[in-house]
């Protein structure tokens, strides 16, 4: 099982700070291995505490189903197929933008979680930190 | 990082109290410092057991994310950009009305949560609280 | 049922307070009412950020068994005969010194948790608290 | 109330690192702020996917109370003045080697948790991180 390790998280975290620095937003940067399992967190000073849970979770949850959080809660709201996931998994499932998969040769190996500013700079930052993975 | 302290929490909640009293609706009270732990609590006689919980976690709520909860709550809709966050921190995020940030020459040192009325009422005693902040 | 009202409380947390000033220990004191619920709930500057939540319990537990947290303890030692019962209650049940009952006429009516020093200082505080209730 | 920055923790974490790697034992390492809330966590390839709680929760023990989560566990067996401290908290209290607070000044300005190893590496291990705060 091809996974993403320690410097392969300091790799995508390291973007995902550039890009949070750049759009003037501190953020909470997780990542999570191919296990689901967190490999590394950073909380940007003057970050919310309120999201490192978050993060952290969305970095789950992106892992979890092998899915955009974003897309996950278009799927999640009232009346969608996953109405109700987000009380599954003792609270760790995030249905709202930040958390991506990260892949390497088309293989899901782990899943970035953002959280610190609105649902657009999650994802932008997201994206950003998924994009660098090698 | 400046943060309240218990004497401060005092002056915020006797500003509560007694906006609570004049409106006639016992309530539940609480202050949180700038790391988002509790420095004061208090039930009015008659005020809802039910409210001792979410007046704690309405103070957390606001400093974890250095909002008004009713704000949170506001992104919190279905469809929205927060949809689904009340499911993250163990079941610590409130998305109604009653809490705020506590501000000192502009910096967020603490944080209130009221509960026992209405969301106006909830709201209107902690907007009394916050007030009284030196 | 005659119970604690938030004047009681605030009588109780005081003369606890003025006896941890006096021991030079500052301290988290709850008290709860008759139905075992927080009535208020202080940090004193400096007080452990870990002793909120014990405060609150060691108050819970000492309505919940009419008991001294100090005197539950010694029956949930292993090999006594409540050994195991800080499992029970969703880890609300305190087994060591600082919570009490706080009795009016002979009858329980509510009760006080201390946390923040060692068990023997928490014990001074809670029984100083409880015998100023009138 | 000062506390560590990101970089503090980075700085922290770098040392307990090479600890680890010098007695080759891949560890996780997180790092608690003055509040005890996390500002960052890395697993070493190869650690225990079970001691990325316990490595948070350490940190958060030993800001929560003050103390190394070694301490705390001599004073919490059975029979100590602590005993059952462990269910409080929600179950984030831990009660064995590896956890220290970060003094800056004689001040208390975070905390440290490493969990991967025996109780002996862990400590190790976290007495290099703590050494390294500047």
């Amino acid at each position: 099982m091809d996974t993403v390790t320690l410097e392969d998280a300091r790799t995508v975290i390291a973007a995902a700070e550039a890009k949070a620095a750049e759009i003037g937003q501190p953020m909470n940067i997780a990542v999570a291995d191919a296990g689901g399992n967190l490999v590394s967190h950073v909380r940007m000073d003057g970050a919310w505490i309120g999201s490192i849970d978050i993060s952290i979770n969305k970095a789950f949850t992106s892992r979890a189903f092998d899915v955009a959080t974003k897309d996950l809660g278009d799927n999640s709201q009232p009346n969608q197929q996953f109405y109700g996931i987000h009380a599954s998994n003792h609270g760790r499932i995030m249905i709202f933008a930040g958390g991506l998969p990260l892949r390497r040769n088309g293989q899901v190996v782990g899943s970035i979680g953002v959280s610190g500013g609105s649902g657009e700079q999650d994802q932008t930052v997201a994206e950003a930190g998924a994009a660098a993975l090698k």
